[in-house]
């Protein structure tokens, strides 16, 4: 008891994915139902008819949300949202969800009602049963982790690890979005402290709000893949930025990728709103984060069956690994692809 | 945005059991695979096969434990023991867990290792496999939320409503040791804050220290009911304290209690540290919790099974409802049973 540590490594000079690698190195996995642990978007067991699927995130007030702005209602919402796009990115089927919350005692019962009625709200959406969980008291702030459970069919799965060479990158949906109605409500909360009185301007951009404050995970596009006969050879959510998230498929694929900056789909909103805060959008899709759209890629013979939806966007393709992660930009200039998405701990350790 | 409560109704008002009635109550099943939901130990999921289990505890710092003598190894041991201990409680086998944590700066990847490495030990000796998690930073202090998943026959599943009238109730091991370890930490604490040359006095404790900091759940109890052939009508695990989960026990069976004091099972530290303390040992085995030993019932008609096996022991017996919850003392007073356990939002928010 009472112990000291005599050498520290401190945790932002390896990042969260830095952390995971080190963690997963030290499991040893023992039972025969486990099919997949940790390093993929969320835990595969063998249940003898389908396999269950287990996923669990958690939202740490003053990291992940700030509450001057986060109505308690939508935080619900969006704690089993994040959850249920990690079993959309898996193709399971979400099932049932437990909660576990800390509360300190600036909450009130009212409070924690709103928190529970996004909660519901969500489950009802998504057709999940809220089954169980914790609720306890934090000392300061509020802490939700949400553990989400799916089942699919054992060949219905897609992992991180399946693309292969020459096939396309696609999203859903469009990029940056997020992180723009996250930098329009930190800029009003900035004035709104600076001057109470000030009412906040947020007006003509409710899209980029609603991307931040209420994500919805594309359960729809789950659905559209059995209707078009599409099976992604490899899928990820779009939670830390998309470079980043390529960069996940490509190391668990043992690939290398092109990503061409004219084919990235951004939202006027995102555009017009990144022009006014002096950003590049493409930077804002590429790194921003929170989008939770999907990132998968499919034979580049499936191609008929992607290249006239709107909701599907072909945004590169899988090469070599040799050939590395690579962006080309609208001039035809070849970068070297960077994630400098939103690492958890690199971001908020450095910050403090 | 920037939202007020004119209504406010203080969280101590409800508890922590008033908070889940609260929240059991607006929740609406809608999938057929979801065979129980909040209530017992664990939720039950059919998966065709078996049934899957699953369970979520939450321990937060400076709430559930004091880093200033929980080694980190002891604590990671500790939040997969209290997940195991409901999986136990609802007769299933612990299969596989996930961890979420959150970290503050203020912690190393040595220490982190230190953690994980009491989750493994955990893992490895009750045969579970960590297959997946989220890590990210908090502001300050440590939160781990831990979810357990596991097996059982759809027959072999004890839930909390099955007693009946003239059902044994029995628990496992003694009761009140991880309560007096407690204290005698914190005393410990206290001592080496007001004089740091003072080494701590644990001496001839070691058994109470070991209930607190590295509880076991009782996966072997679940082995021997198999080995005897004996099936409890109903179970749970001591969390809260004796007293406390026999009223869980009782409700959700709409039944009474007896309790007999000179039947709760006491270990002789338990009880010479209480008189040490001025505390009556028999409180800290009702209300003292964490000990995570097994409550159950059997008929009557089993007795025979039970009777001479010293880990289990006869407390009492289930009464009709209109019976009330009756504790019986040594000198045949009989009083009326009161759950003054470990209630997390109660004590905590009284003590803010």
């Amino acid at each position: 008891m009472f112990e000291n540590h005599n050498n520290r490594t401190e945790l932002s000079e390896l990042g969260e994915f830095g952390l995971i690698r080190h963690i997963r190195e030290n499991v040893e996995l023992q039972n025969a139902s486990t099919i997949v642990g940790i390093g993929d978007d969320a835990a595969v067991i063998d249940n003898g008819n389908l396999r269950t699927v287990v996923t669990t995130d958690m939202l740490v007030e003053g990291v992940h949300f700030d509450l001057s702005f986060s109505p308690l209602k939508h935080l619900g919402y969006k704690a089993v949202s994040v959850n249920i796009s990690d079993l959309c990115a898996m193709n399971a089927k979400p099932q049932q969800i437990t909660t576990a919350v800390a509360i300190s005692n600036r909450f009130s019962l009212e409070a924690i009602e709103e928190l529970y009625e996004g909660i519901l709200l969500a489950c009802k959406k998504y057709n999940v049963d809220l089954v169980g969980g914790d609720t306890c008291t934090s000392p300061s702030g509020l802490v939700i982790s949400v553990t989400a459970i799916g089942t699919a069919k054992a060949e219905d799965l897609v992992y991180r690890n399946g693309a292969e060479i020459n096939d396309l990158i696609c999203v859903t949906g469009d990029l940056g979005g997020a992180y723009m109605g996250l930098q329009l409500l930190e800029r009003e909360k900035k004035v709104f402290l600076e001057n109470p009185k000030l009412q906040p301007d947020l007006e003509g951009f409710d899209y980029l709000l609603e991307r931040q404050l209420k994500p919805e995970p594309r359960w729809d596009i789950i659905e559209k893949f059995k209707l078009y006969n599409i099976r992604p050879t490899a899928m990820i959510d779009i939670s830390d930025g998309l470079a980043s998230e390529i960069m996940h498929i490509c190391t668990e694929s043992g690939k290398g990728c092109q990503i061409y900056e004219e084919k990235i789909p951004i939202d006027h909103q995102t555009r017009e709103l990144a022009m006014e805060f002096g950003l590049d959008p493409t930077i804002c899709a590429l790194n921003g984060g929170e989008d939770y759209e999907l990132l998968f890629t499919i034979p580049l013979s499936e191609y008929e069956k992607i290249k006239d939806r709107a909701e599907f966007s072909i945004v590169g393709h899988i090469t070599d690994k040799s050939g590395g992660y690579n962006f080309i930009d609208r001039q035809n200039g070849q970068h070297e692809l960077k994630a400098q998405g939103w690492d958890a701990f690199k971001k908020n350790f450095d910050s403090e």
